[in-house]
């Protein structure tokens, strides 16, 4: 018998009648007798809730104070679900983070778990019940409650299924798995058995909303066997055929059965482009321009400098859309005056499309054959960051679904799809 | 500059715009000098609505589990007054009941205050902070988070007072003090500027819905001066209008100026009457009726037994409206053929009218006065209940409304009224 973590999103918590199918799925488990911990988040929409009255108040709302009120959301939560499992003679016992207790840092609003104290959660175990904790939160070292940001769940479950020691964490989430790109915008997408755990990591980091991207970092620094499937399924799906759906993340190369060099297209929209012309090369230009951008809090992600050519150069990046109006008048107003560079040139109608793959490690050609992809669909690439298993590109945003359509048939990804035409 | 506690319940709390109120309130009383420990409800309604998600699930759902879905409301409720405080440059720190802690029995759902830890508290307030917990709440000795039940935040508020000594205990809610009886049955009603401990008591446990009575228990056990005010006048009255508003609670009879024989008429529609006729007259017999009743955890209130004629006698009492069918059903069903009693008689349709007065103590003939005027009204008796410092009686209860007026009048408590003919 195992030891297993199920997390449990706002939507499949978002009314009492799912909460009622959360607790008949979580019920099916416990009575094939395995021990089982449940991380589940705030009913849909009650975050949203909570936090839009602290901003009605004031939109500089004390961060303590935003996570006294944000995570009462799992607290419900979890409540309502332990009320659910009693009902159907699974017997269950709620805590919130700071009751079991799950220490953060002091960083109110997207707080880091330190420590997870395991005792009070092995004893109900070992006592037949069901544990159930919150997610998203914890409690700092002097008392207070923190939250862990948005998505924070994800983590919640991975930490938790980690100071364990559990044999797995199952992500149950609105969609059935990790896919090739998103079904949406590529029908021919296909679900993965596998996926590394880098390759997720890059995945979520490019965009695929599928987990939290501090989840899988948490996964991969504890090798939490964590599996990402569909909350959707029937409640009473025989437990054998659900242990086995969706995708699995794997920390060993060799367990990726299918081999694929390219696992998956992912791509967004939530960028956009900053170009500083005519600045002079010399060193410590980089930090001149990025140090005011990071100091307005402002994360940068692609960053490009090209030879320079009669001592001046372009220098690139992008941030988040969101964060692009502030971005440009800090260097309009500190950055460019200091350096005395040329025009600051923005674009907020950007794309970025990624091929992401472990295979890139022991392949060529896979760089050439993109370019050529997006070449052939008379796509301009606007900027190229790799790293050693994904290649991004950005690009007009007009032609996302177009490019990663044209790559995801170009790399083989295609459920009908040939073997790609690279070394 | 003296420590003050202040309350707002729910009706207060009901709104972004309510909370800005109550924060500016608050703010007056902290630049004056003072130090302000705030104790909020939830929003109106938020409690019921919890209580409601539970209750979806299951009819008989934990009580540990519904105190920690419970407990958010006002966890939620601090929070945004603490925001709501700062963003008017009042600095401001919010607690839950753990936080402090506030430490109560394990009775779940309607737990007990043990003890209050005042030590952060204390340096908060040093520190020029107003201090805000949630009222309604605490932690056991085991950890779990416990509700006080219905009203509690008035219990919280006066034993967090208690606890730290406080110079006074403010109760903000939506009436202006505590009245000769409710201004909604009698326009002369008057407002008390002060009311004994003793009296406040008999008031609540009649069915005066001012203040929870375990808050008025609490204020009497530490005596803590405690004044009921209103939370609808304007939020920039000047402090010394303000704090001399409402009415107060006093300990000491001296104290009460208005030397007032009666203070109030305190009345309900809460309870239904039951009669077991032709009881056996023998030792242990009450017991016998009334140790069934106990077990099914059905509260009695009045309880009456006359002088027994050939044996026999018709033994009376009566117990909450809403759990009279099941007092009824146990008496049928267990009582009457244990002691072979006659039949059992039971009337919903009921009213309790009370005189209440520290004065009673010192004068004789308030009984029959009250006894004469609803005799004048043509109204009967049906049961008669005495204190020390209150006359309750039972009638019809159609005719409740025409008691309570008459009596006010009579004993002299209307706005113009004459001094009441007692000696």
């Amino acid at each position: 018998m195992a030891l297993i973590v199920h997390k449990y999103g706002g939507t499949s918590m978002g009314s009492i009648e799912r909460i009622q199918n959360v607790a008949r799925r979580v019920a099916k488990w416990h009575a094939a007798g395995h021990k089982v911990v449940v991380v589940p988040s705030a009913m849909s929409g009650e975050t949203n809730r909570l936090l839009g009255l602290a901003r009605e108040i004031s939109a500089q709302a004390d961060p303590r104070e935003l996570d006294m009120i944000a995570a009462t959301g799992e607290q419900v939560s979890v409540g309502l679900l332990a009320i659910a499992l009693k009902s159907i003679g699974t017997d269950a016992v709620s805590y919130a983070g700071w009751q079991v207790p799950v220490r953060t840092d002091r960083a109110y609003t997207k707080a880091r778990i330190l420590s997870i104290d395991d005792a009070k959660v092995r004893a109900d175990l070992d006592a037949r019940r069901v544990v159930i904790i919150t997610g998203f939160q914890g409690i700092d070292d002097l008392g207070n409650i923190t939250t862990l940001g948005r998505g924070g769940s994800d983590t919640s479950a991975v930490a938790v299924a980690a100071a364990l020691g559990a044999d797995e964490c199952l992500i149950y989430t609105d969609v059935d798995g990790v896919y090739t790109t998103d079904p949406r915008v590529v029908p021919e997408a296909r679900r993965l058995e596998k996926v590394t755990f880098e390759e997720m990591l890059e995945m979520a980091s490019l965009g695929s909303k599928v987990l939290q991207i501090r989840s899988v970092e948490f996964a991969g620094k504890y090798k939490v066997k964590t599996r990402v499937l569909s909350s959707l399924t029937p409640p009473d799906l025989p437990l054998g055929i659900e242990a086995s759906s969706g995708t699995l993340i794997t920390f060993e190369e060799d367990e990726n059965m299918e081999q694929a060099v390219i696992s998956g297209i992912a791509f967004n929209r939530d960028e956009a482009k900053i170009t500083v012309t005519k600045v002079p090369d010399r060193p410590g230009i980089a930090f001149q321009i990025l140090g005011p951008v990071a100091e307005a809090n402002i994360d940068v992600d692609m960053i490009i400098q090209n030879q320079s050519v009669d001592g001046m150069t372009d220098f690139s990046f992008t941030v988040h859309r969101n964060e692009y109006q502030r971005a440009m008048d800090v260097l309009n107003n500190k950055v460019k005056p200091a350096i005395n560079a040329g025009d600051v040139i923005g674009d907020p109608k950007i794309a970025k499309v990624s091929v992401v793959g472990i295979g890139m490690r022991s392949h060529v050609g896979l760089a050439s054959l993109m370019f050529r992809t997006l070449s052939e669909e008379g796509i301009n690439i606007q900027m190229i960051s790799t790293s050693e298993i994904k290649i991004s590109v950005v690009i007009e945003d007009k032609y996302m679904e177009l490019a990663v359509r044209a790559l995801h048939k170009a790399f083989g990804l295609d459920q009908s799809g040939d073997v790609p035409a690279v070394a």
